[in-house]
């Protein structure tokens, strides 16, 4: 990792309490795989009956465990994760395959199931070959140390430039009793997620339909995931991947079949506050970051010409400094909007740093005072509002500055 | 400007000797228009019977002194050009356009000729309302003081936060008779064209048909400052225009009417040496930078999908904060193949630094040696050759590192 190691300023104080989830049990190891004194390897296993959903990177280069999960995700049935940091596995040939094929084969043994009920993810540098012994040989181990609380150790063995765990936990009602969803998930650098992000695992014990579960994380993670950037760099990792043990069911909690069961709506908003707060989570461990911005743009022509709007705001690098230095540079979000190739009429534009109006009818607002809107860079969290004026589109995206530590973190990562 | 002021490590120990151009003068002065202790406008004037062809920035927020020559540019009869540094007059509303009608009276006046004859660039903050009235004020005695050889006080008076006057000159045989072509220009930051680039003029004694002229301006523009990016940024003022005074036709030179001409080739040869010149100077004062890059992009499916692809690996923030690092993290060049979206075929990747490959089908190549390559990274020079296996599209992109000088020139432009 780089030389930068001190905790972002965003890092919680203390972990949130994550109970079991019925169906679930986590154990990790030190695996050496990269690592030295640290966690960075993980074995979740799953009761039978469990299913899974997911996305995963649209990078042309992705991953062997990327191509892996896509493949049984089409029948989505799952029994077991595995996740090791330190090494991505992507860009390694045959041999990213068969490291894939010898680490299924020795969690199925663990597992008592088949390699097709196998998920595996792999995070760290990219193009190394991967050493599967190191996986195999921990696997035994592994699969007589496993707990249900395990969370918190769970996150932190996937971690690879990250400065804290990433958890989160929520319960809804469905049929009078209540079902869990949680999650955990790691990223810090090298996050622009397309249709996924870095890696994010969640689970919970609700009986959802497979092809269901896989239609609402699809949208729920284009809302969430897929509106954060930290550096507009796409990982050739990216993956979450939804696991439902279905184990309240032996509670009498009814199935959930289609979008219009009653207990949808319900499952819908808990799986969603999980992603979006994990994703949140995701940005405020942006490598080196110092504030966490929010992009609000409206006024497009369309929710995609917003977003890409936002995004073309959001990945300024001239603008990322700007807000590290807090300075109130709105003329580089004049520059942003200009650039993204969006209709948008300059003589109504119109921009808000927070409360601020700092930019209306194609110029400096008459009541705009720099020193107040100075002031109000120093805050950690920061929200631009920018009303582009052509139609109806809407869209938000999540990033954070760019500072000293980035470059820091990232000229040396690997050495 | 930013608190880095230390010189590119790319800038000319000494400037060329760029002679007169007959029917160009250049003078320049103290407007005080936001710097104090140095030159910040300029005025260029021309002989009578001058053409001049240009392209300009493709935002959707680009400056009222954009709009003004992109009216012009459409008879194409130039006079004189007046540039300042120091407030960009974008996104200044009413008052911008204002600015531009004061500063084009005042310079028509001083030219003897008509205001739709003056061309005009800002360059400098965005949003800022621009004071028309200092410019004006020292027209009179610009007029007084043009000079032919004026050249890098000319260059120098269009600065920002570049750290060296950026100049080129270069002589082309036109009917057995040499005719001149020389320029300059400004851009250290936002550095990401679209269409065109920061500042450039660039001129030439020449008799050149202004159709002609503009054709060839677009397509060499296409193929210099449309493929140089140091931040990714596009600027809201980029402008190149170019002079043609046609005066060697006192001398007998042929005037050259189509591509057909024989003088056409010579021509086009100069202008495009000259231009490629600037645009690399440009990306050698790119902000903070400690090394130059160039990307080479082959077997893509389009010569569009080769500049796509490269254009991703040059705007890659984590592959340009390795190269600072001098890290050798060809992993990140796989990463910025895999997110540009065009067609890649990720086991018939190879990629080269400089003469090491270091990757190829699909995996690091067998001879790979780290020691080799981050030997090879220490070089201030660094290119990069990426063979995405899939076709016969080529695209060349020139660009820097992102270093913690960029963080510090960019937290701080305005303060």
């Amino acid at each position: 990792m780089g030389k930068v190691t001190k905790a972002s300023p965003f890092a919680p104080a203390s972990m949130p309490a994550v109970p079991a989830i019925d169906g679930v049990r986590f154990a990790t190891a030190e695996a050496g795989i990269r690592y030295q004194g640290r966690t960075d390897l993980l074995l979740a296993v799953l009761d039978p009956g469990t299913v899974v959903a997911g996305v995963t990177t649209r990078s042309k280069t992705c991953s062997a465990p990327v191509l892996w999960c896509r493949k049984q995700l089409a029948h989505g049935r799952a029994r077991a994760l595995v996740v090791n940091s330190g090494n991505s596995n992507a860009f390694t040939g045959r041999k990213g395959h068969e490291a894939v094929a010898a680490t299924v084969a020795a969690a199925a043994k663990a597992a008592g199931c088949s390699p097709e009920e196998i998920y595996v993810a792999s995070t760290g540098v990219i193009g190394e070959p991967i050493d599967a012994g190191k996986i195999v040989a921990a696997m035994p181990g592994l699969a007589k140390g496993l707990k249900g609380e395990a969370w918190e150790a769970a996150a932190r063995a996937i971690m690879t430039t990250d400065t804290y765990p990433k958890l989160a936990v929520t319960e809804v009602a469905i049929g009078g009793e209540k079902v869990r969803i949680a999650g955990f998930c790691k990223g810090a650098g090298m996050i622009a997620p397309d249709m996924a992000t870095m890696l994010c695992f969640i689970f919970t014990d609700a009986a959802i339909a497979q092809p269901l579960l896989q239609q609402l994380v699809s949208v729920i993670a284009d809302q969430t995931f897929n509106c954060i950037t930290v550096d507009g760099d796409t990982s050739t990792s990216d993956t979450v991947l939804v696991f439902a043990t279905g184990a309240a069911g032996k509670r009498k909690v009814p199935a959930i079949h289609d979008q219009t069961d009653a207990a949808c709506e319900a499952f819908v908003g808990g799986l969603r506050r999980v992603m979006h707060d994990l994703a949140i989570q995701v940005v405020k461990d942006g490598e080196g970051l110092s504030k966490f911005v929010t992009v609000n743009v409206w006024g497009a022509e369309s929710a995609r010409a917003a977003r890409r709007i936002a995004f073309s705001i959001a990945n300024s690098l001239i603008l990322k400094t700007a807000i590290a230095g807090e300075d109130p540079n709105w003329g580089r979000v004049v520059m942003a909007v200009g650039k993204s190739g969006e209709a948008a009429d300059r003589d109504r534009l119109a921009i808000r740093f927070g409360p601020h109006l700092v930019a209306q009818n194609g110029e400096r607002a008459p009541d705009y005072v720099e020193e107040t809107v100075a002031a109000y860079m120093k805050n950690p969290e920061i929200v631009l509002h920018v009303d582009v004026g052509v139609g109806g589109g809407q869209a938000t995206v999540w990033t954070c500055d760019l500072t000293h530590d980035y470059v820091s973190i990232n000229a040396d990562y690997r050495s």
